[in-house]
């Protein structure tokens, strides 16, 4: 049986809303092209200042699929 | 006086709702067994990957707690 | 054109709600007295325990802001 | 459906013949008292000198395992 | 004479064997559509634990290739 | 002959006087619960702060004891 | 309207000349085949050596891109 | 309620005696212009070398203070 | 005779010449307000990229400073 | 008594073998012009590629050894 | 005027009494071969264990020396 | 065929021109006492200040080089 091998991204996502949906925000756009997204690592976490309050977060992260055999 | 000792876990908790829910969840069993609770830092942030979107959330944090004297 | 100089402030925000509060505790806290805020880096996140649950949630975060010229 | 939530133990194995074993060495012990043992992280190689050889690889780790709900 | 540039993959190998078929196994999918493959960085070495053994083997590395000109 | 197997605690230690007395406050109480403590690692140095003076320097701390087999 | 998601590369310049050289003979390469190249981050400086000087600085860095949505 | 924001600030201590009367020293010198001074966390441990033993110990720590609501 | 404590700022310096022309504006800018000013430390160099070549560089650089006593 | 002291070196070992290979090769090379080595610890695993497969092992660890007295 | 040149060791010091004096014992051991040391970094402090309090403190540092032109 | 093993050296090189020329200032003068130099690692970039501009560039690098066998 062969091994699996699995390739990561680096993506940042951004919100206005939450840290959170920034994460999915970029997920959902890797999942657009890639098949067979398996698990993500949270990288870094910052975002731009509008008006006193965040503007967007801007968080980075690893997402991990599984190449084909 | 003696000095005070404390403890320090290492849990990860899961929840497929939000970061915050899954710092929530592994305290909340940490609490079962352990009293004295005191504070936590979060160590890293992932996450596996349903469908395109965040499937559970899974943070690792320490958990600090005040040893017996 | 001269160049433009930031520096960077190192806040600790708080909040009983969630992460992203702690977040914005401190930046409009900052707001008050410094013009220009630009952006902001997540360097840590903790928080101390009350009943099993996070009381509050402690995050530390750089704020950039831009020097007058 | 409650969210599941993780112990990691830090353990240090140590082993004449190699890394894999040093790990497989750790492994087994924490299996001897823990259930459920899932993943485990390398999180450092060391090791003592014999005669200008490895005496013994010390291999630390963190162990993770699913605690009871 | 133009300057060489170099693109660094993140990919992680998986075996039941031991690290460095691990390693092996990603640079073997690598090489089936990346040409020019020069050198790896091990970045993480975890795995997965079956019946208080090792069950794979999963190291996280990067991959650097050069690019064409 | 088996390998031995090391375990890791994380502790603080707590002490008005010296980063010295916040360790060896910390290895005494292991030592009323663990047997065949080997070896300390530093990690953290803090404090509380009394009156323009350290209060209490909060030192944390791996220390790692021999499983029995 | 819709969060952006960026992408990060990672790639090592080289050249004979300067660090800001080689960072901008990486960056020159990205443009070739990447539209909406943004920002970029230093992650390791190194280089060979010849005849006791400097032969070629290699600066890695992670190139951001903004993905068409 | 409203939320706590704390400040910290980077400072230098500075000892010929030893590694907590630099921190004391750095401590006590805030003092003189910052009101509630909180915690600190020792960031750096370095030093000058007069006639083969320390002349001062150079300890780099941050401060954490209260801001004013 | 007492100690010297120092103090850190955290600054980020620009320049579409050179990281070291970055450094240097950010130091004019500190020097303007800042007397016995004494050392830098570099944390982080990045950019923003402009027609596919660097824009700026972005230099962030903690600044040591004297205390008066 | 007087305290011991030790120091430390740091080497690359290579090997086509293995890492274990690897950090043997360093540790027989450094026996051949020091007495006395007592531990290592492995700071990077990397290596060569050719024809798809590892190359070469390069292994870079520190070694320490006691000095006389 | 040629630039002045400084070499790094990596030295061990260890001490049944203190931090500082296990520092202390490396800074003279090496002032026994090497003239002209200026300055130490603090790396490491661990120790051993003895009867449940610390054995020796041992505090790995590098010290910095300038180079004969 | 018998392993290659490198040593590395930490060396800082100062310059008061730029920080290519501080590296290439302490190739230099590791150049005159060691043969076979290979390559180097960028550590630390740091430096004085003088009337509010660099006065030296002080670069820590680690240098490679092969060892005889």
């Amino acid at each position: 049986m062969s091994n699996h091998v699995y390739k990561k991204l680096e993506l940042t996502g951004t919100s206005a809303a939450s840290i959170e949906d920034a994460v999915n925000s970029a997920l959902a756009r890797a999942a657009k092209t890639v098949r067979d997204l398996r698990w993500f690592e949270v990288e870094e976490i910052r975002g731009d200042i509008e008006d006193g309050k965040v503007g967007h977060w801007q968080v980075s992260l690893k997402v991990g699929f599984k190449l084909d055999e």
